[in-house]
Parts: structure tokens; sequence; C-alpha cells
């Protein structure tokens, strides 16, 4: 029985190959990833030789209310803009603690004590991201969320706003281990 | 690299072999499965040869508070009783509407509009319960769900009784199919 992969799994090949050139890894918290020359971000499974394979899914969102999904689809841009040629790959792991938080708890956390939502629709529409979730995978995954970043170069100031602004809060006390991996697009 | 697969990944091959013998297999909404003898329960993927094969995970819960966990924590009792002779396993894949709401709304429609958590807390400790999640897998699964209910020969009337009032809530108005497959123990 072959099964066919989902249309919403993502998968990230860092090697030698790829549309993406690797320009950093930073090391956030944890143990952090093996270097690579490029990133290649592909939505088939396959046996390329490569450094590190990350793959999550998009779903469904766990946490917006009406008003603020409606408030990101107004603001968010698409990935792809000729203009983004930067992008950062944010795999990121979240303590056990935050599993067993029950629903409620965890949406206090991320949005009465941190502003997450709030924080991320000010950095819009110079930030396009996606995100994507490695938890609830058939496979054991190194972490439980890969969010993609895309902006122009001179949005870059903005985006380390961002990061540092969302890293101060309670939310990020969660966060057991988190890598940064920087990317530049190929001068078109 | 071979993945390891995740130790919350449970499988049901139906077919020729297995520990609970299948009594019936009911069509409750959209397409039904094949018929089969035997259900088994595994943690890991082979290849057997299977009439059909569900997998999920089981997850952190999506929608219930700190008060609920502990009520749900306090009264529901492990899989595996030798009393519960009885099981039931049901996959639902719900509509694409329920999966675009946003999470209040999905709350609202599941606890406030259906009572949803409030009704599953009256029939326990008599049926055990464990959710297994398929939707984020990293492949296609024709259901978003799989709930596996044991339950004594004496409750059944109590389990029954808990799916037409579940049946009869706003929430089942999300649901595009459902099946029940019908299982018995082996005599110990």
């Amino acid at each position: 029985m072959i099964t066919p992969a989902s249309p919403r799994l993502f998968h990230f090949y860092a090697g030698d190959v790829g549309e993406w050139k690797i320009t950093k890894i930073i090391q956030v918290k944890g143990e952090c990833l093996a270097p690579a020359a490029r990133l290649r971000m592909s939505a088939t499974t396959d046996c390329a030789q490569t450094t590190w394979m990350l793959r999550g899914t998009t779903s469904n969102e766990r946490y917006v209310t009406r008003e603020e999904k409606a408030s990101l689809g107004q603001k968010q841009q698409d990935l792809g803009r000729a203009s983004a040629t930067y992008a950062v790959l944010i795999p990121i792991k979240k303590k056990n603690a935050w599993w067993t938080l029950s629903q409620d708890e965890r949406r206090s956390v991320l949005e009465a004590q941190s502003r997450h939502i709030e924080i991320g629709l000010r950095y819009l529409p110079a930030v396009a991201r996606r995100l994507h979730h490695c938890r609830d995978l058939e496979t054991v995954q190194p972490f439980d969320f890969l969010t993609w970043f895309e902006f122009a170069p001179s949005d870059l100031p903005a985006f380390v706003e961002l990061l540092d602004t969302l890293r101060a809060t309670p939310e990020w006390q969660y966060v057991e281990r988190e890598v940064e991996v920087w990317l530049e697009a190929d001068a078109a």
C-alpha cells in the first residue's frame, strides 16, 4: 500500500544544492543544525544526499480568533514576492510543559501574556510567513514547528526587531530548542 | 535516512488476524469501510496484507480548559481493563468548513453549542477512550480522527446513548464521513 504524501507537507533539504544559499546558521537555544551550503524547499520526499532534512505540514490555525484571522488575512502577503530575496527558516521545539497545558492556558500565554499574534501583525505585510507543524507527523521529528519567513533586504531591521520582541515574551520560556537558518536567493 | 516512527502513532489493521473480532461495520455517513474479520492495533508500521489500514497519533488536547482537563483526568480510566471486552473504532472526517473556522469558533461549536466535553464526561468512567489525529500526518488520510472506545458489555446501552447524544449536536453538522467498527475481544 503506497499512501500519497500530504499536499500540505513541505521538506527542507540542506546540502550542496537548492534555490537558497545558506548565509549563516545561528544557534539560539539547544543544539544547532550542521552547516551546509544550500537549502532546497520541496513538496516531495526524495532520497537525495543531504546534510539534514526537516519537514512539516501546514494546518488549521490553533489559536487565532475570527477577528485576528480577518486582520491577518487582510494584511499578510504570499510567499514568493520578487522583492523578498531574504528568507529565514526558524525551527523551534517547545518544552513538554507547553504541551501539557490546557488550550485556554496556551492561548493565555501566547496572546494575553505574550501578544504573539498582535506582534506578528505589526510586521505585516513586510514579513511573509508560513508555519509548518512537525509534532504530529508519523515520524519522530527534532522540532515542533518550522516557520519560514521571507522579506526584502530593506526589511531586515524590522525582522530582527520582530524576533527580539517575541523572544522577550513569557511564551519563549517554553522554547527548548531554536535555530535560525539565514538564506539568500540567487540574483535573478 | 531512516526516521523512527512517532511513539504516539497507532495503526489499525483490518484483515484476517488481530486480537479483536470485528462483529459489524456500520456506515454512519459517507463511504463505508470494507468488511473484514479481525482488527489488530499496533504501534509499528508493517507490510502485512490487510483489507484496510488506518493510523493516527495521540496529541495534546485542542479544546479543553484547565478545569475540564482536571475533571476528565479524575474520571477517565485507562484502556485495557479486563472487563472492557467491547470496543468500537469510530473514524471521522470533518468538512472543510470546520477546518477554516477560527479557534474560538470551533470551541464555540464544540462546547458552548454542542457540550461535547460535558456529554463525554457523563459516560466516564464506563467508557474509556483514546483520540488519534490523522489530519497532520505526512501522508493523505481518509479520516481526520480515529476514536477508540472500550467498555464492558453491560455499558453498551450507555455507549449507544453517548453516540446518539453527540450526533444530535450542531458539531455533527460538520461531519462529512463517519463509520463504526464494532469489536469484541476473544474470551480469555
